[in-house]
């Protein structure tokens, strides 16, 4: 019987398996809520602080920090203003969940924003 | 010949008519980038301000203001938080297109978020 | 008595004025809920049905329909996959506000996605 | 020296965290990308079949399916369209990662979508 349910269990997620779910599930909702939107280095920071603040509403989400990347915007919006995507932004988000925190990172490789788990503290 | 000419021309919109059409560009971007954001009462304020600046890039348009309707955010607010969407804001949007100043407004009308255009200063 | 009535008239906006911030308001829509989604060749089709059936359910909306520019999308997917944004479709859409009909048009001008009133059926 | 090392391995993620948390981008994604669009009972099938094949272009993304609860839609619907949201649909998305398999599910529990890990296959 115990062996039943043991084998039960071994499917489920660990709880720091699920601390990364849920921060994945952050960086997913920050990127596509506010891709598309018209930026400029004026307005960056009021929409960077939104999307902090919006974000931390979620479960279990500790910290989220949204820098802009300064230079990259200004030669987009040489003609006026452009959309925000991942190249003008770096992310960090921290999840905590089941005494499990999680820190995850958004930032440009070889060209494309990745998002990437730096640590998971168990 | 002329009445030809001014036959195609009467199909073209008026300088009053294509201001009217950008406020409604503004107005749908303003509610489908920001509709379904997580938001709480204390966060919606940083929410409001980067409506607000992000829209104002665009093309002609002079100002928007969002207002939050609190006691409507907060009651929706009870077990956490909510998702963004029309009955949550009062938007004022004013548009300024070849010397005509068109003035929009969305707000509750019958249980509903209503768009419309309050003037148009010809 | 009239005079004052009719002032006060000429700043509410015409039936063409209003079908044209309706079909504004389609645009903005259209483009700021689909802009950012993940796209390629392949998928292309069903996002444009959506992107078509989507607004046609707003208010006084006649018909959407949105091509996609395969040849760009091709190129900008050469790596995976990219995200909709204005350059990769042309969109058309008919709006028709009591009695009046307003045909709209995007696409590519110059490099940027123009949005425009090609004619009011008044 | 190999207790160093091992100390570094320890914080950063498994191969099942790394998957659980690229599950958790999709789901974000989804939810973020497509909340709030305008939706009724006839439509929602286009829309769902441009969900299902968008986020699949994601990296290591196996599989989404998104299944409409049509009579949740109707009710909404009763005076037009709705915008969607999560209760009107229950997803699924199974992502594979360096040979670990993710099954995670979106579904309506006490009265909001709930999304979660059903199984790691380690």
């Amino acid at each position: 019987m115990d062996e039943t349910l043991e084998g039960a269990d071994e499917t489920g997620p660990t709880d720091p398996e699920t601390a990364c779910f849920e921060a994945g599930i952050k960086f997913g909702s920050l990127y596509h809520q506010f891709a598309g939107t018209p930026v400029t280095p004026e307005s960056a920071p009021s929409l960077a602080r939104a999307m902090e603040e919006a974000i931390e509403n979620q479960p279990h989400c500790e910290e989220v920090t949204v820098d802009v990347r300064e230079d990259e915007l200004a030669a987009a919006c040489a003609d006026g203003y452009t959309e925000m995507t991942g190249r003008f932004i770096e992310v960090g988000i921290v999840v905590a969940y089941e005494g499990c925190t999680v820190r995850t990172r958004m930032e440009m490789e070889e060209g494309y924003p990745l998002m990437r788990v730096e640590s998971v503290d168990r």
